[in-house]
């Protein structure tokens, strides 16, 4: 039995069957209003775009960990602000042959991921093309009179904190790599894989960290010693961390030792973990632990036990 | 001397030069924070998706009118609720051959469209692919206590208004399709496709729309009939559109003597002219024209000096 695609049941139809996953009664007309939801709110937006065998492959990803990526990359952007994700809006090109569950599988994911915040998806557009490409928008609400948490607030004294696993996504990865597919990785290896193909994200740390007075804020998308380069460079100060407190952990370390590579490229470099870090005057919040200090020693660097980092390479999109 | 490319300056290289065409304060950290400038402002978005050959063709608009266009069929759904752009997010795709030029040369149609209203480039992400594929969400403010202008709320009694010119870029495209590029077409027919290449749209006229008691507003983005069609299904009503006041001009007339079209293939099923059309109880606001009533003589449907339209199809993006 051959797949129906979108060929078959055409724009309209696809868009139909999106709306019946993912209902929302500010879906539908010309553009979704947003009603803000605490006084004095502010409006938080960010963009990703994903196009498949660049940053996604539908034979070691499901078309759902693919949409809950694609949401999870992006409300960690609002998160990083410290505010709450509450929208998203779904952009795809598909070619017509692209069957009908793989667009809708997507929905799926984004929708699932959108409920643990809880987030809507409130508006899209479908478009065929040549390459499966998906665009999208988060939105998110910035509520009271507080500042946002920018990369430029980190401040000599402050604590540098984490929340989250760090170089799990980039383990995943290399096993996919190496291994050719999820199903040929040992299965020792699957929580790895899964990070990869779906990060882990706890929702509200971010808005949680800005209730306790966390300064700066981003999360590890592009690579630890990058993300956390960018607060020191915006901040024109030192963040000094300890190597105890990054270290791979057991799995990592087999995982590791399975592959001939050393773990610490995946914690220093990997990104896409969307791990939240950051810098506070007082103690970590809940949900976060602390992983060094930030100083003046030198303007604009990131240390690691005092020395500059062995390896510090991110991951591009080009 | 070869052009340089995104694969000669890379994602940063490409980034910078599109901050640099379009700077924002609130460009930058992970997400951009919006500030709302009214009292009670709830917040609209929507986004649109455009792929190179099926959307646009760059041997036939440069790339600051594919960044215009863009940027106006987004602002449109944004003005048709009724409410104010304020931002957009930028996302694109494109090969590694591509000329930076064309990056940015898109970016600073963006930004001149985007200065009429005026909307900031706040963010969004730059990634390669095999495809040139653009995604810009746009958002807007709509200030007050009122309703936004939704398509389901023309009532039996309101005069059908519209704002804008329509069909003329279905006929800018036809004379594209015939003479093969810009440069061959007629000079005499240079409004049709400049039309086409970036739809004219008088930015204010949604949030005036709505300030003086329009009920229904929606912009003419997927053909006459279509559009008007999704008013009447989503109000229950039917608008009866008078012919006379959408006839063709003579610069359609004398285009479709040219090539042998009807032109009013064009007004009835061309959409992309983003031409706001509603209804309202009063009289046409400043910038609106009467076309028509909207009457319960049918559900659901739309007629023209009485009948069905003699072209009812649209512009669908499979």
């Amino acid at each position: 039995m051959t797949e129906l695609t979108i060929g078959d049941i055409g724009e309209f139809g696809v868009i139909e069957a999106i709306r019946a996953i993912a209902p929302s009664a500010r879906n539908g007309d010309d553009a979704a209003v947003l009603t803000q939801t605490t006084p004095n709110a502010r409006f938080v937006t960010s963009t990703d775009m994903l196009v498949e065998g660049r940053h996604f492959r539908l034979d070691w990803s499901t078309p759902q960990q693919v949409g809950a990526k694609a949401a999870v990359q992006n409300f960690a952007d609002i998160e990083s602000m410290g505010a709450r994700p509450t929208a998203m809006l779904f952009a795809i090109s598909a070619p017509l042959h692209t069957p009908v569950s793989v667009v809708t599988g997507i929905a799926e994911g984004l929708w699932q991921e959108g409920k643990q915040c809880p987030a809507e998806l409130v508006g899209g557009d479908m478009v065929s093309g040549d390459s499966l490409v998906i665009s999208i928008s988060a939105m998110g609400e910035l509520g009271g009179l507080g500042r946002p948490l920018l990369r430029s607030a980190a401040r000599a004294g402050d604590t540098v904190i984490a929340s989250g696993r760090i170089g799990y996504s980039a383990a995943g990865l290399a096993l996919l790599q190496h291994c050719g597919s999820p199903a040929r990785v040992p299965s020792e290896f699957a929580q790895l894989v899964a990070a990869h193909c779906t990060p882990e994200f706890e929702y509200r740390r971010g808005a949680t960290a800005r209730a306790t007075g966390v300064r700066s804020l981003t999360d590890n998308s592009d690579g630890l010693v990058v993300d956390l380069r960018a607060i020191a460079q915006a901040s024109r100060v030192t963040l000094e961390v300890d190597s105890s407190a990054i270290a791979p952990d057991e799995l990592q370390i087999a995982a590791g030792e399975y592959l001939g590579i050393d773990p610490w490229e995946w914690v220093l470099t990997g990104g896409e973990d969307h791990t939240l870090i950051g810098s506070t005057p007082g103690e970590p919040p809940t949900g976060f632990r602390a992983i060094g200090t930030v100083s003046k020693e030198k303007f604009d660097s990131v240390l690691i036990d005092g020395k500059p980092p062995a390896r510090d390479a991110g991951w591009v999109s080009f």
